[in-house]
Formats: C-alpha cells, sequence, structure tokens
C-alpha cells in the first residue's frame, strides 16, 4: 500500500472511519492515518484505531495528544455520566452531552497540518449526517466549510499549485449501508470500538447512543454483529 | 476586569496578541485568554504570554499543549535555522521557512473549543496582512472564512442562538501603527517577546524577520523600542 497519491484519514478505532480508511485505500490512496489522544475517557479507543491502522496497511500513525478536559462541557471529555438506553427517536433531536465542542475543526485542522507536510491534497473523515448524534460538526455544510478554509489557509492554497478535498464518503449513508460497504472491502470490523463507555479490552456497554446505533446497523445490514457487548 | 461579554483571545507573548488583547479589553469584554505550547522553539514566548494575560487582568489563561514537531515542515518547530538579516525587502515575497503549517487554523479551532464552552461569541487574533511575513493564514479572507465555518461548526451556530464573530483589529495596520495603538491604551512591550530565536530571560536575536518588523515599528512609530537585543 506504498504506491498512489497520498492522503490522510482520520482513523478514531470507530466502524465509520475504519469503513472510511478502506474506501479511500480501494481508491488507490496511500494512506497516512491521523488520531488523536484529546483526554477522552477510554483509550482503548485509541488501541482499536492503531489496530485498525495497521489491518489497512497504513504508511504512518500519526497521534497527536492534547487535552480537550481543560475546556469540559462534554460527557466524553467532562465528569458526566454517558446516556444510557436513551429512546432512539430522541437521538436525533438536538445536540446530544456526547457532544464534543469544536471536535471536529480541531481534527480536521491537524490533518491539514498532516497534509500539508506529506504533500497531501486529499483528507477523508468518517463524518455522517444521517445517523450522526446530532453533532452541528457533522453536516455537509460543515465539511463544504472546511474545504473552502483548507484552500485558503494553506502554502498550496495561495501558491495555487494544488487543491485540498475534504473527502466524507460515508455522508448520505445509513450505518446499514456503511457496513455493507465495508464487508465489500473486507473490513474486519471485530477490530473496531464504537461505544462510549466500554470496558478493556474491547467490549461495548450497548446501551449508549453510539452502541444502539451500531446493532442497529448491523441487524438491518443483515450482518453478523462481531461486537463483544457486556 | 470581570464585567462584560466573554471574549478569547489569543495571546502569543508577542506585541501583536497584547496589543489586540488591550483592544479587546477596551472595548469592555471580558478576557478568557488562550496560548499554545506546540513544540515551538522557545517556551520563553509563553512566559511573555503569561506576563502579557497577568497585566491585562484576565478571568482565566488556558494553555494548550500538542506537539506539531512530530508533522516537522517548518523552521519553527523542526530543526532547520531561523533566517537571520534576510532583506526586508524580501520578507513579503513567497511563504518563509518560519510559517507553521495549519497553525492558525489549528489555534482557532481551539478558541472555537474554548468559546463555546465559555459562553464566549467574540474570539480575538492578532493576525496582520501587512507586516505579515506571507504567511496564508493571517489573510482577511482566510480569517473571513474561519468566522463561517465556526457559525457552521458549533452548538450555537446550529440552534442559531448566537453569532460567532472572529476579530482582527491589526488586519489593516502596520506594525508602527499597532505599536502606537497599544502604547495610548498602556501596553507595556517590555513584556513581550517576539523573536524566533531568544535566548533566556527576554533577549532578542534583533536579526529575524520578526525582531527586525518590531524594530522598523518603534522606529517609525517614534516610541522608545523596550526590547533587549544580545
Amino acid at each position: 500500500m506504498t504506491t498512489g497519491k497520498p492522503a490522510i484519514v482520520l482513523v478514531s478505532g470507530g466502524l465509520d472511519s475504519a469503513t472510511v480508511a478502506a474506501i479511500a485505500r480501494d481508491q488507490g490512496f496511500r494512506l497516512h492515518a491521523l488520531s488523536f489522544d484529546y483526554g477522552q475517557r477510554h483509550v482503548l479507543e485509541l488501541e482499536a484505531a492503531k489496530r485498525v491502522a495497521a489491518a489497512l496497511g497504513i504508511v504512518d500513525h500519526a497521534i497527536v495528544r492534547f487535552d480537550l478536559r481543560q475546556f469540559g462541557g462534554s460527557a466524553l471529555t467532562a465528569d458526566i455520566a454517558v446516556p444510557k438506553d436513551r429512546d432512539p427517536a430522541a437521538m436525533g433531536v438536538g445536540i446530544p452531552i456526547t457532544y464534543v465542542p469544536a471536535r471536529n475543526t480541531i481534527f480536521l485542522s491537524f490533518a491539514l497540518a498532516q497534509a500539508e507536510v506529506a504533500g497531501a491534497e486529499d483528507i477523508f473523515i468518517g463524518v455522517n449526517a444521517l445517523d450522526y448524534s446530532g453533532y452541528p460538526d457533522c453536516r455537509p455544510e460543515f465539511i463544504a466549510s472546511f474545504e473552502h478554509l483548507a484552500n485558503l489557509a494553506t502554502k498550496a492554497g495561495v501558491e495555487g499549485k494544488t487543491k485540498l478535498r475534504i473527502h466524507a464518503p460515508l455522508m448520505a449513508l445509513d450505518k446499514a449501508a456503511i457496513i455493507r460497504r465495508g464487508v465489500e472491502l473486507g473490513v474486519d470490523y471485530g477490530l473496531t470500538l464504537s461505544c462510549y463507555d466500554p470496558t478493556p479490552p474491547n467490549i461495548a456497554c450497548g446501551g449508549c447512543d453510539s452502541c444502539q446505533l451500531r446493532r442497529k446497523g448491523f441487524r438491518e445490514a443483515g450482518v453478523a454483529d462481531p461486537t463483544r457487548y457486556r
């Protein structure tokens, strides 16, 4: 996997980003993975990211560390309980407490730095506007706006040499369609971890919004769910 | 200084951001300062940021740590010599090696997170399009684009409750005008540090682009330069 144009792929360790990485590889890109240790509750997520990146034959895997806990404001980074067993009908309404302020803006900003240094014109991110849990920074207009910014922010954009593209190939897919696409591409979802509140080594709670969406996705895709739930 | 609307102010320890903070305070904002320890060559910059923030009576001062050295690509974060004694006529041409990929995008992204948590609608940054050393992420179109993004990226933007504004009050000022404005507002420039290659405790090299622009600014403003040069 060392041929092709370089691309940056944000890899969280979850189902979506593993699928995105497989899609980018399938398109012939040479993958540079980027993950973040930002004070999220479970470093298990990073272990999953490493497994996913290794399985996809990436060129390199950068892990940027910073602490979003110093700002707080989210159940994922502050001492607020992760909601469990919510009515699925309530998930798409409003913005849940698991929203992390400005997270995707921060993630894409670092991807932009990595892209510029690696000479990459392409950044892949696994955001999704359907099963998206109500996060503002998962919408298509956000991604389009970041792409516009990226081309103004960088050396390449000023010199007019390259055109940075932010790819969000899952944007219009539901979870079942994402899973079907990943299975076609040979993704081993047993390596991934979606849960907001897992226990070691890789066991999902089964009740948080993310687990509920994942279970429903496998069910609707008609694919056996390899996740271990407690 | 604990009255007024909250605002986030990026404080680098340099002359420009000290002036911006004084302008924001003069406009009645309650200041939350934000600085970064990103693997820059001189942590002396952070010491200057703390002095500046303290002198301005800020509410709190967050310092976010991450390591841009893992990407490299700049004389400020990689092992590349800082250029000295360049012809001033060459400074505005091209993008110099001291450019840090995506730096202002990353900085503003964290400011956005802090703003969202602090309930602030205003972010102040000391970028400048005139004496700007050729950085793409100091241009007005970059700032406008980030403001657009900020209002799509956040909870506030989605709920339509607030309108985030990115203020870049130095954008159209030359260094002499910035210094004159700061002096009017009582900024003590002896606390600040602009040099790319300083020695402890707070001694500037005098020859890097930043020192040259600073010296010229004081000269043209007709203000005594409090900087200690080696």
